[in-house]
């Protein structure tokens, strides 16, 4: 162990030109979904596949792998979550699984992504599921493949979904995920039968003319109030809405605007904002190297998820608030009392699309994809058969039937541009944590839900960045639920938060 | 010569590999010229470093050498001007000139650069050239080591200037940008007495308040209608405007916009519509490849300046939108008349600041400053003589006397943070070119200040796009100057240009 500083250092200088790279590759896609002209497609689509070879090159150098063998006697002289210990491990963990996959299938995969992107495209809107079929197919065989590359080698792989499930969720495997997700539809599917026996709420309100210019401006404010900080972000546009990061001091996030739909932007900005939020928050001192960037999908989308609807969706929140946006929005929303706009945000109702599921069928939507893409993977269901399996579920599962697979199993594009297995948990996960997150929260401040009927968000930021933020990727996301609650994964801080909630809107 | 087409395909592969790192790096600059928050400075400046870095290392690697070496049986079985031979010439050109200087060195003077132009920036509103001459004498020493590399090993150079030259304008020499322009600056200094001898044109009318969405909207259009594509490119403010390309259908223009100086935004938007224009309008083959783009900083300035002055400071052209321009601003300009306007966009005086002078005396600013790189290049002129120099030569090109350094020696950032030689020849070659392929054009086109004064730009972009713009850098200016005229680089058709024009408008 001869002078570890200096092969930290080199170490860190190999990892920041990757991240260099990366960043510089986000900046390409930004660019591209908020305000490339049409002409630029054809060669941004090359500059970025150059960008992602360059960058996947130079971190699976065979120099960074023998730099994380000389560093291993210092990493083992540190307390695990010393940072440098911790840049060690979590680069280890990436690099390890860089150069398990051959380039060779990487180019394979990622040219059927695009193609199988391109026929799902035009296929769905011509309901058309048997030209999608060979192309889901390949994906499922490519997606088994992916995952061989680990299962045999890596100790601690239980089910051939684990490899994929852990590019995303990290340390999550199969058989937790089910079993948590078995817990959580058996008190949903209950919860929703009670809500929708009801009356359904009347959020007619939130489809009157909202013109764009008030929505922008009241969507900034509402970001700044949150915490979201303006001076190493910004917001812009886009057709579908993202956070991305280019350096601790810039992360960006995108909203669109709908006239007639005023939660469209709102929403989907408080959520950005909460991922974004997550990313400025980590220790500047990570910067450019693979402890910056949340450590999760599912501790991602738990702190959107926390912002868009433990706070964004909350009578305190709007409480404060929304005498400023009717303010904003006179001629809609004068007539609308905040008791009525509060059910209107909150509305529940049995639907057949994901991204427009309110938040307590939300998971539903999100646990049967799960749960088919372990039947996929597994071979216990044929893609043939998908269809029928979808439509399956949704009855039992929604009591929804869809009438077509354009609306069915065609609906989302993760199957079809990205890889099969490993994408939807993370969803659920979030909801789970958020639920977890805010009891924590809650115990530490009990202040809290006082302080946002007031306007201000700060003891909870605070105690977010503390917690969690500041640790960027150090901890996984068990790691941290440890950490945080002094126990492992649970349901029933979210499931608490629900029944006082909806419990509350609906008298069940 | 076995299989020159997998060569060249080889050598193609690299190519759009390093255009790719480049474009990705223009990117990160444009945004950072345009949305990007203050707190993605200190990454960005990294991350480009980063991508300038890589790619150079990509384009020296000794494989493209060697490509090169083994393609030259087949350039040299082709025609000069063959697309596969002019790609193999330019590339060998730029190859070498990139592997001719050592890392080391470029580390070392793209340090000094960024320090010395941290010192300029804080030095120059405090008026102080003492603390800006230990590095401006710096810079001319590097200067000087830069040119050393090429000088005694490239046959062909005179003069220590040459290689310098060559950088942004391959091809001119010392000795032949300084005679045209000691025979143009002959021609100038009398004329410019002639008109600044006379009452000087009230454009008072140019100050008066043009609200920014109306500067705006008429920007958009005025470039549209000379033929700036938006469906491959986009306007941004900025506030330094320039032109950048991503790729032949990616080229992005910037302005500013003042509300009480009509002519900044207008004319920079025509001016960066012509540098655009020309990238716009090179053959798709070249995508990616060293022929796209601007073949010098002289043809690319003769294009801006051709669309700025000697279209969109026209009699004929105004004849057809002055009353488009004042509807947008009838507040403005209701009582001012047509020839009032195009006198006021035409006021020539004598003055201090470059960048913000006249089309006549704009080159005498030029060449004042080329001729003091070439004596402090040769060793005639120290650097703390230098400003004393300049004061001598406003006097005595320009009758005006800089009361301060901050506005004479001081006033532009090439020296401080560029480099020493090379960089301010275009501006005036440009103009004197932009006279050259007028003319040209005039003689193929008679009709087409006709047209101009109806509002169609047509013929003339046409004409550009055949004669030079298709050509991208396939040939040096000199080459494309002797096909469009059938001659070599002359002052006199900008002169008659000049002479026309400011002889009608001060009836000389």
């Amino acid at each position: 162990m001869t002078n570890p500083q200096a092969k930290l250092q080199e170490l860190k200088i190999h990892l920041i030109e990757v991240n260099d790279l990366e960043a510089a590759n986000a900046l390409l896609y930004w660019d591209q979904s908020t305000y490339m002209p049409e002409g630029g497609a054809a060669a941004r689509a090359r500059q970025s596949a150059t960008l992602s070879k360059i960058a996947h090159e130079r971190f699976t150098d065979p120099g960074i792998g023998k730099l994380l063998d000389n560093l291993r006697p210092y990493e083992e002289s540190l307390p695990y979550d010393a940072d440098d210990a911790s840049l060690i491990r979590i680069t280890r963990r990436e690099y390890e699984r860089a150069v398990k996959v051959p380039p060779a299938f990487m180019a394979e995969l990622t040219s059927h992504q695009a193609d199988s992107y391109q026929v799902w495209a035009a296929a769905r809107p011509q309901n058309d599921f048997a030209r999608v079929q060979p192309y889901l197919e390949k994906m499922l065989d490519l997606s088994r493949k992916y995952s061989d590359f680990f299962l045999g080698e890596t100790p601690g792989y239980e089910h051939i979904a684990d490899p994929l499930i852990d590019v995303a969720d990290y340390g999550m495997k199969a058989s937790t995920v089910s079993a948590r997700f078995a817990e959580l539809r058996g008190q949903l599917v209950p919860l929703v039968e009670a809500i929708t026996a009801q009356q359904p709420a009347d959020d007619t309100c939130l489809h009157r003319h909202f013109p764009e210019a008030g929505q922008w401006t009241f969507g900034l404010d509402i970001a700044r109030v949150i915490g979201y900080d303006f001076g190493r972000g910004r917001l812009d546009k886009t057709h579908h809405p993202f956070t991305t990061e280019f350096s601790i001091g810039d992360v960006r996030i995108t909203t669109r605007v709908d006239e007639h739909d005023l939660r469209n932007a709102l929403f989907s900005t408080i959520h950005e904002a909460g991922h974004a939020m997550y990313e400025q928050g980590v220790n500047p001192d990570y910067e450019g190297t693979p402890l910056a960037g949340g450590t999760s999908s599912g501790v991602h989308e738990s702190q959107s998820r926390l912002w868009e609807n433990v706070v964004g969706r909350s009578r305190g929140f709007w409480q404060f608030y929304y005498p400023k946006l009717q303010a904003v929005f006179p001629d809609a929303l004068a007539d609308v009392p905040l008791d009525s706009f509060y059910r209107s945000i909150n509305k529940v109702q049995r639907s057949l699309i994901r991204t427009e599921a309110d938040e307590v069928t939300y998971n539903l939507h999100v646990m049967l994809r799960f749960d088919l893409e372990l039947a996929l993977l597994e071979g216990k269901l044929a893609v043939r058969d998908l269809p029928e399996a979808w439509r399956a579920r949704y009855e039992a599962d929604l009591g929804a039937f869809p009438a077509d697979d354009k609306d069915g199993v065609m609906q989302d594009v993760h199957w079809y541009g990205g890889i099969i297995g490993g994408v939807f948990q993370g969803y659920t996960l979030g909801n789970i944590m958020s639920g977890l997150f805010w009891e924590a929260a809650l115990r530490a401040h009990p202040e809290i839900p006082g302080e946002i009927a007031q306007g201000q968000c700060g003891t909870l930021l605070g105690w977010l960045q503390d917690n969690i933020y500041r640790h960027g990727s150090k901890y996984t996301a068990n790691e941290l639920i440890e950490r945080v609650t002094g126990g492992p994964l649970t349901i029933e801080p979210y499931i608490r938060y629900l029944r006082t909630k909806y419990g509350e809107l609906y008298e069940l």
